[in-house]
């Protein structure tokens, strides 16, 4: 297919409006939210993966970065370097599916060959009317911590995937060899599907924006980095309890099964896409999976309790110019 | 270098308020033109560049749309998947430098590593205050045609840089057997740098955007392909004169030594990044570079007139997901 074809079918899929200049134009109106993130194969994601996967977990991990700032999305544009073979048109089907339902227009792109595929979608969200944009330098002293739900559980799906473990037409196959004959494997399952098809946070972040106070980002690069870097934007600390963390269920067992280590795993594996907020003791979000997991602290320690005993938080996560992710 | 040495370096550069969030926040205000635009090693350049050649180029190339929509630029987001050993501090001198330059904020972005280097800008215009936006749509039937610079001489120096021509700090290097010894190295000189470091036309898009009427859109796939595009978006046909296409000095001999055929490089070279605009006869551009190359018509044919005789217009060009430029 040309790149000349491919537009045409786009502009039966998507608002031809927004597709025959050089820059989409987008109407009047309040501050906006920015974002934008890459996928890119062999490092975000298997080669191999499905297209029709690839696209919504593009998308929703760019939410995910909308929702932590309580940001209402409105439009993409996509830049897609493919390599050879790519499947242009699954890819575009299963984008605007999800774009439709979570109201996003997507507005623009380019495409390009590439040795490997690419795709960086930049995502502009919008002001909710009652609400404000959340930073991650409003922690305060005396702040509760939270987390939007569970961690460490899609990084036990990228390692169940680079073992061979595959989601194909909606059923997670795993490889004989693993965790085969066990109770394990529901939740092997689970943390292929949490890893593949992350659920951005979007209706917690806006309640967070109507709340009066509190600091929000989200866990994208493990909760030890990330922490550390909201502590740093509000030069405040935090205490957090090993005890308190939401573990998904059986993650100890499926940790033991892959030889990782699950407090590392979850303090260093990245790609969870749930919310990191404080806020005042007084408010309690209503989402269900949310837990305390400690406190925001004067000192600019961030100290993790565990076993009775404190101690630094140790130095884990994602860095996106080194190869280190969690043991 | 890890991600975050290299964001507390990028601080220091750039002000912090935007860095420090999931997504930036800009202000409220008029519409705005948004744009995306990818630089992929080995394809759209070589994988030697120098970053600090490469990072310019990257907003150039966006620029150029942005002019095209005739839109004054604001903000930008970079999303960078760098190869082992990419030079970080080199690339972000230079970006936001030329960021200055073009009154540009760099406002966000997502650092990844990648087998190859993939560079994605996207930009954010304002619509200037007496202005509009420019569209390809605009084109009518009787309008004249116009090219707001030469065409081909970047395909050429693209020729040149494949056969180990270089840029190095600030100096064309031509390897020995390449135009040695003719007159023609300063043209090839010229190629090479049109090639590498293109000059978006933002004050003339910006002019065309406070006449009453015409169309216009930049040359990034070579003349051929881009006036199909806009005669499409009008629905209307056109007729050019090959004789008074703009075409470099020396142009003509420069391809005889490279082997090129100079009306197919200008037609379908691309990377020409001049505009491409109608206006009515009455309004004549001051843009000194800029030149009369046909009229738009009413039949939708599209017409070469060369040597007494009229042909369809050849269908050269770039195609982004095939490798197909021009011969």
């Amino acid at each position: 297919m040309s790149e000349d074809e491919l537009l045409r079918w786009l502009r039966t899929k998507i608002d031809p409006c927004l597709l025959g200049d050089d820059a989409a134009v987008l109407p009047a109106g309040g501050p906006v939210a920015v974002t934008v993130d890459s996928q890119i194969a062999g490092v975000h994601f298997v080669p191999d993966l499905d297209p029709a996967l690839l696209a919504p977990r593009l998308l929703a991990v760019n939410l995910s970065d909308l929702a932590a700032m309580g940001a209402e999305p409105a439009y993409a544009f996509l830049a897609l370097s493919t390599a050879p073979g790519f499947d242009h048109r699954r890819f575009f089907r299963a984008l605007i599916e999800a774009c439709r339902h979570f109201n996003v227009l997507l507005a623009g792109g380019d495409l390009a060959r590439s040795p490997a595929t690419v795709a960086t979608l930049t995502l502009i969200g919008r002001r909710p009317e009652a609400g404000r944009f959340l930073r991650r330098a409003d922690a305060a002293p005396g702040h509760v911590l939270w987390l939007g739900g569970t961690i460490g559980e899609s990084a036990a799906g990228q390692r169940l995937i680079a073992r061979g473990a595959r989601l194909r037409k909606g059923r997670v196959e795993l490889p004989d060899d693993l965790v085969a004959g066990t109770l394990l494997q529901g939740a092997a399952r689970r943390a292929v599907r949490r890893h593949l098809s992350p659920s951005p946070q979007l209706a917690l972040g806006q309640w967070l924006g109507r709340q009066e106070a509190g600091a929000a980002m989200d866990v994208s690069d493990g909760l030890a980095k990330d922490l550390r870097r909201l502590c740093q934007e509000s030069g405040v600390g935090a205490e957090i309890l090993a005890d308190e963390l939401p573990l998904p269920d059986r993650f100890s067992d499926l940790c033991r099964e892959i030889g990782a280590d699950p407090l590392s795993l979850a303090l260093g594996g990245g790609e969870d896409y749930v919310l990191l907020f404080t806020l005042p003791e007084r408010i309690v979000p209503a989402e269900p999976g949310a837990r305390k997991i400690g406190r925001i602290t004067r000192s600019k320690r961030i100290v993790l309790r565990q076993d009775g005993e404190r101690r630094d938080l140790p130095d884990l996560g994602w860095d996106h110019l080194r190869s280190s992710g969690a043991p």
